[in-house]
């Protein structure tokens, strides 16, 4: 490199809005590793400014010898600002302080998943058309650099799929579940005393998280904005420790998966439980651990593996981002690589499928009033399409593995079992994952 | 972005010197995938230029509508070229051609490891003195784009180690040798009729070709050129199908690791065979692919898998290198990231260990004349300062596995064991690694 030593370079001038667990990690981890974080940036990053309501977050940051303002927008539009980084959390104030930090010509960081699914098109507009970037590095799996990897690594590839265990809140509570064959209820009980899941959990173990980091994923992977309302939704609150037990037996894991997927020209966004082989490299991605497996057509199948939240996990992330910004610093820093990594016009997106067109296998669990109906229920699912590769019963338990089938003729034949003789209500139907 | 539309900008000139596997790949994958990766980079990559003095090659090249060369320092040195593709192989020739690239102010990309390794410091102070870079994305596990996680991705963290699968051949053969009970001789024999193995396949399973990896690997972790003079290195040709099926009984595969790991203060820096958990991520890496896994104290435990060789899945991270110069091309091409991930001095590494200082659990083989010998060995290993914790005697072998050891106080204890009264000389010594 023809340049000065660091130590004569200008510095990446950053404010950061909020000071929580995100924006108290990253002002950590850039203290304990300043000097590495300088030599690999080429120049310092400097925290200039906190914006907090907070009194006890507002002490801590000015003991720490940042300046504090009560003021989000201030902080927004602060002349002497190159990067804000929005660590607020939620939807609408984020939104207004993230566009306002834009509109004065600075670069944004953010790890906030739901705000980009929300009205990313938006922000990633704005951002193009005033020449600075988003970085949103800790949105996705928040250690791995799973961003930069579709952005940048794979630029090579047309992607066919990807599918990932992004919610460690979900992927512990089912966890606990197949290993210590807790209720859904004990599980996520654990998970709360922990500190592991949130007072209100929908968002995690409705699938509402992990659709947003899918819509994000998907936008990267197969171009176009991040198609929130495309994304089909499935949580795990509704499954039963019984059926853990005879996945196990059949050599699965019950995961909840984030799957996007190029089929019959179409793209399907979907989020739901799924049996996984309980050997594949997903399948062994256990607790609050994440894991997403992305298949191109030049690298083939690789894997990504890493904490999906914490403090200095999602720290990791955003000094990432801010380094890649201190990086650009010395030569003008304009935008190399665009926030979803296609410029202009990108590529045209395959259109959105539904989940009618999904073809996979499906597992069964049937309760049955009398044995013999198991053969009869059999017969019904032939009736309808739906082809067992694999049954086993059990007294009055009948589980069964299908073959490959689409969901719509699934959805039929799960009706069909409805109201049979010696058939108990509540037969349960759970997808089986065969991607890698 | 404020930029015209793709058509509009200039494309990025390449120019490939050698048209075998990685360069017919590259030039494969840059045709079949052209729109998307133009969409992604923002301008066309053309490949202007071959350089093979092979006549078949030429031809292939020549049909492809690229202007073929016999000379490669021509090629090196044309002046309508942005980068320069090394897929020569070799250290000489190739060395003399990216220097003469780098000389006249050419960007060069490369997967050759043997060449970086040893050659590194030199290609890279010299690519940094003329201000160009030197991208070597598929020189390492080429379908995982780890050299961009290690100089981007992770570089909020100071690194406490890395332990990798990253030699293809050895895994498949380790494999088939774990798997089908194969012997060494035959798992490699049938490695090469399948054309995983080269006909001297020294370099794969004498552990050379994973040392120039982990001393690329280690140089972007912990700062300082590659040291693969520092790199202590054991390879697999003396593995026997026994230990496999112990092993496995215990719980362990057996894996070749590349590891580099900072401990009381120093690098150690180390590829032998190591027995590893078998449900482990790393454990799970079979057959021909490779996996990474990297502790940062920010990220945490973070994993990287996919293919590690292929004429496709190496252009897949060749064509990321071109993609990442192309993205620079309109605003002066100013190198923002240093090849080896640090600007300037850098950081001052750790100095280098030795083998001496490695702390590991061990697995022992110890053939017996009389089965009564077994308890005098536990004795011995315990005079040398080295605890058994599990034992399993059969009939007249001996499987143990020791607590956490010194190296030498472990090659003092096997010393302790020759000439033993009841022991049949040729124990087995594996390494066991813990790391996660």
């Amino acid at each position: 490199m023809q340049a000065s030593p660091p130590h004569h370079r200008p510095a990446l001038r950053a404010g950061l809005l909020g000071f929580g667990v995100v924006g108290s990690g990253t002002h950590g981890v850039l203290q304990a590793n300043r000097d590495t974080i300088r030599a690999r940036a080429g120049c310092a990053i400097d925290l200039k400014m906190v914006a907090t309501r907070t009194a006890s977050r507002a002490r801590m940051a000015a003991d720490a010898g940042v300046e504090v303002t009560q003021d989000p927008m201030r902080l927004a539009r602060h002349p002497e600002l190159d990067v804000v980084i929005e660590a607020m959390g939620g939807t609408t104030d984020a939104r207004h302080c993230v566009l306002e930090a834009i509109a004065h010509g600075k670069h944004v960081v953010t790890a906030n998943k739901a705000l980009l699914a929300t009205h990313g098109e938006e922000i990633f507009a704005a951002a193009g058309a005033r020449g600075v970037t988003v970085g949103f590095e800790g949105a996705v799996a928040v250690s791995i650099p799973i961003v930069k990897t579709l952005r940048e690594g794979l630029v090579a590839n047309e992607i066919e799929w990807l599918a990932g265990i992004v919610n460690g809140t979900s992927n512990y509570v089912l966890t606990q579940m197949g290993t210590a064959g807790r209720s859904f209820a004990e599980a996520l009980a654990e998970a709360q005393a922990l500190g592991y899941a949130e007072a209100d959990p929908s968002l995690d173990v409705g699938g509402g998280d992990a659709a947003h980091k899918l819509a994000l994923l998907a936008a990267m992977a197969f171009g176009g904005p991040p198609r929130l309302d495309a994304v089909h939704v499935e949580g795990i609150a509704g499954l039963q420790a019984a059926d853990f037990l005879h996945a196990a037996r059949l050599g699965f894991a019950v995961k909840l998966l984030a799957v996007a997927q190029r089929a019959g020209g179409e793209l399907q966004l979907r989020v739901h439980p799924a049996l996984v082989p309980r050997d594949s490299m997903l399948g062994r991605v256990e607790g609050r651990m994440n894991g997403i497996m992305v298949k191109g057509d030049a690298a083939g199948v690789t894997m990504y593996y890493g904490a999906g939240a914490g403090s200095r996990e999602t720290a990791s992330a955003v000094v990432a981002d801010l380094v890649d910004l201190a990086r650009g610093l010395r030569d003008g820093g304009r935008v190399r690589v665009p926030p979803l990594g296609f410029h202009d016009g990108g590529v045209r997106p395959p259109p959105m499928g539904t989940m009618e067109g999904v073809r996979l296998r499906n597992y069964l669990r049937v309760a049955l009033d009398e044995a013999k109906a198991g053969p009869r229920v059999i017969e019904v699912l032939a009736r309808h399409g739906v082809q067992a590769v694999k049954g086993v019963q059990t007294r009055e338990t009948l589980v069964v593995l299908t073959a490959e089938v689409a969901e719509s003729r699934m959805v039929d034949a799960m009706r069909g079992l409805e109201g049979m003789d010696g058939v108990r209500p509540g037969a349960v139907r759970l997808r089986v994952e065969a991607l890698a």
